[in-house]
């Protein structure tokens, strides 16, 4: 299959480096030179998290770093809260329930953020019926929909009406993106996925956890193997996972973390602000109406909703020969919903030569396009940016 | 890190082409290029499976498989029959304990392969109690002492005592190195993973489920969420993963299937033989004890005692200045047990040229040892085979 443009919020293009990367000849995962890279890109990612903690690296997609965010620090039948924006809200709380936890969930308006008053309530209110939420699950950027929620308002709402609680973010689109303070908003549990921000292949997630949360995992029942992230921290001072790590990919993070590293984590964060400014000007200048709240909009990935009269798998065929991939919309809203990922190895270059695409096959699609609109804001706000 | 001569039981060396699979640029996983790649290389390990059903891919290690193996298809406080001759048949053992089964192990000498016999008496005096297991877990080929268990005999013990038990087995080193017939055999559930005779790097798990197990997992209530092998029997007819896949090593285990195809599986299992009977003669005409029974003798990897007046770490610093990989014991038989890995893409010479190296190395390290015995026994059983 011949390259693809590929704009999807991960996997996302690899840098020429990454992709070398993964061609290396394997190495035993036990022996001296993978347990020193195990600790060099443990490490090196402890930037993006901002956190002292040990940064842990599991052999899952994201959803599995979810999943040992829950039943590595909760026991079947705790209070936990669920403030969901999105399909990967609901999809965190479910993670929850399958274990047992008894889950409230606030739940907000796909497109919009989570509002932290609206959360105290819900806390409150559960502390009224004696069940304190033991974690609360919060996701920092909600790919569905293209919402960043505002991550540190949120958790310091938390921690004032719930001192103990553990707060679990979700972050598999956001870290790396988008700056983020793990121990200065005092977050527990910080998840994010190889294929995002990373721009590596999927197949890692990474996880880290406070003090707080170790501590509550000394007395959680619920049950676990593979995802159980104390095995995890144990294993990581001597440069090892409890199971055989996914090596190749590992190759591939270190040398992400070469270039991340080259270009420094303020200019990364910039270049993710420039390109999703780019791509909200150029989508709403043709005429597009984007779907997330202008206050939090992502800056990983940006969506917009279908026009009314045409299909999105019709639109998506015109993409598609003209070898664009783009996301359509997940959970309620597939087919209503386009998304544009723009995370990991992305330049504003790149945003405004998708828009180019985009208001082309929009137009071949049958989409009413003032022709030339879209690229032209595109490119004003990528150079503002 | 220069190239290794990787001889451990997984990861193993990559052939050039998985090696530049390795390296290709990502695709969308839910476009219908990957799609299609999806039902391809699941297809292309049905022959090795030598099954009917589906082979379903995971993206995780063996250890992960194993674990959707128990979770998927059982129940808390289902009665369990764990087969155990090693550290592997214990880990799966501690999955099903991790999720509540009532275990009742049968354990058998490291070293010693499982003896069908008393199997049947291990379900006879389960079901007196009433207990009869509603699953049986079986190890194939137990990486940690290089023992293959008769799978075919025990899965007819089993069934004879048991009709209607699962039987669950851990194929993770076996699938692909040595003839397995999970239809004709009457296996339940088989689990095999990435790193081993398929050649790629770690970071998948394939399964395959029988009908008896899919009635089974109807009424299963052990918690699961990543690991629910139903929701992955349901996306592969679409040519999906429930979540995102591991992309980069999909695309190097289509390199390796077409590798495995060109060669014949019936090519492969004689060449896994071959190098299995090169490792023994090797190492035993060194004077090296041999700890599998050789009736039982393991083709994917070969244990030998490390000899009672030299540490294995003496031996393994001589082994490693020569660029020579091999693995420790595991479990009890740490530092008493030392094993060289041959399956995936080896041949008889680089078993002859690792006997060469071991040689040298146990010489330098002070073992006693008649200079030429063993390459040339070496040579000699590879010839024969």
């Amino acid at each position: 299959m011949p390259p693809q443009n590929l704009r999807i919020p991960g996997p996302t293009p690899l840098p020429d480096s990454v992709r070398e990367a993964g061609s290396r000849q394997m190495v035993g995962h036990r022996g001296p030179e993978f347990m020193e890279l195990v600790v060099r890109v443990s490490e090196g990612m402890q930037p993006a998290f901002q956190t002292k903690a040990d940064v842990m690296i599991l052999t899952s997609s994201g959803t599995g770093g979810l999943e040992a965010a829950v039943v590595s620090f909760l026991s079947p039948g705790d209070p936990v809260l669920s403030v969901s924006i999105g399909n990967f809200g609901e999809r965190f709380a479910e993670i929850a329930k399958a274990y047992g936890a008894d889950v409230t969930t606030v739940e907000f308006d796909w497109g919009q953020a989570a509002d932290p008053d609206a959360v105290r309530v819900a806390i409150k209110a559960m502390a009224a019926e004696g069940r304190t939420p033991k974690a609360v699950l919060v996701t920092f950027n909600e790919t569905s929909t293209g919402v960043t929620n505002p991550m540190a308002d949120l958790a310091a709402a938390i921690r004032a009406e719930a001192p103990d609680t553990l707060i679990l973010v979700d972050g598999v689109s956001a870290v790396g993106a988008m700056p983020l303070e793990m121990d200065a908003w005092d977050l527990d549990v910080v998840i994010t996925g190889a294929q995002k921000a990373w721009m590596i292949p999927p197949g890692l997630a990474m996880a880290a956890a406070s003090d707080r949360a170790w501590a509550a995992a000394e007395s959680a029942t619920m049950p676990r193997f593979y995802f159980d992230l104390v095995k995890h921290r144990d294993a990581l001072p001597r440069g090892q996972t409890p199971w055989t790590p996914a090596v190749g990919i590992f190759f591939q993070l270190a040398a992400a973390l070469e270039l991340l590293e080259a270009e420094g984590w303020d200019n990364v964060y910039k270049r993710h602000a420039a390109c999703g400014a780019t791509a909200r000007a150029g989508l709403a200048a043709m005429g597009f109406d984007l779907f997330a709240d202008p206050a939090f909009a992502s800056n990983s990935v940006t969506s917009a909703l279908v026009p009314e009269d045409v299909e999105w798998s019709a639109i998506n065929k015109e993409l598609r020969a003209r070898n664009l991939v783009l996301a359509g919309g997940q959970g309620k809203m597939k087919g209503k919903l386009f998304r544009i990922g723009h995370l990991g190895d992305v330049s504003v270059e790149d945003i405004v030569s998708a828009i180019e695409i985009i208001e082309e096959g929009a137009l071949a699609a049958g989409v009413t396009i003032e022709s030339g609109a879209g690229p032209a804001a595109a490119r004003r706000a990528g150079k503002e940016a």
